[in-house]
């Protein structure tokens, strides 16, 4: 059973490899993720990863890990604040905010995290999740 | 150059593979996506595609269909109202709402549409999408 204030944080990074299976999968073959000389040529410098496969740790640490088995997936909303790089570390952190036990839903504030940046960590993707548990959220 | 009521349709379809795939690239691994037999024991009866799967054509439209080439994504928000399956047809449809063009911002209704559900078509995924192109958004 979750209460407001309880979090998750799951350490990872995505490598170029993984950006160019999930271009292959989803269709998504913007060369701004796959081309690193393309990439050279925008304002970011080197490929950006897909803010959907960043943002897909948040539905992974859902599904499986907090709450895990049987969440059902409701809303999502993402701010994209900074650009996402292969071969570096993030931090994604879920908090529940909010639980509406009648309806067996949780608000879930959802960050992914750059915690190496300088002068201090840096948030690169900011959104707020809608789930229903019927075990968790009670 | 994109005005308000300008849209884009795109037909597409999952298959079983292409979730497994998203799974192992993710780490979602969710069993209600990838596990027949589990996901019989559910209330949707069989494999349901990953929100953020289905969700990623709106990327794939965004960075390379429409505007296309230049697209910055600033914000998506997706409120999972249908379950999708593998193996159906759906089509996404985005349209423009409104326009900033000292920002150089668009705003996008997104939404991926059953057209073959009865007795009429069901919207599966509703949302919104922010968006940054410096010479479509003028």
């Amino acid at each position: 059973m979750l209460n407001p204030g309880d979090f998750y944080d799951l350490n990872l990074s995505f490598t170029q490899q993984q950006v160019n299976d999930f271009a292959a999968i989803t269709g998504d073959n913007n060369p701004l993720h796959i081309d690193p000389d393309y990439a050279k040529t925008t304002r970011f410098g080197r490929p950006v990863v897909h803010g959907f496969l960043a943002g897909a740790v948040f539905s992974r640490i859902f599904g499986t890990l907090f709450p895990g088995e049987g969440t059902i997936y409701i809303y999502q909303d993402m701010r994209f604040r900074e650009p996402i790089f292969v071969d570096k570390n993030y931090r994604a952190r879920v908090e529940i905010t909010e639980i509406n036990p009648e309806k067996h839903n949780g608000t879930v504030s959802c960050l992914l995290i750059d915690d190496a940046a300088v002068p201090e960590h840096r948030t690169c993707i900011e959104g707020t999740a809608r789930l229903k548990h019927l075990t968790e959220f009670v």
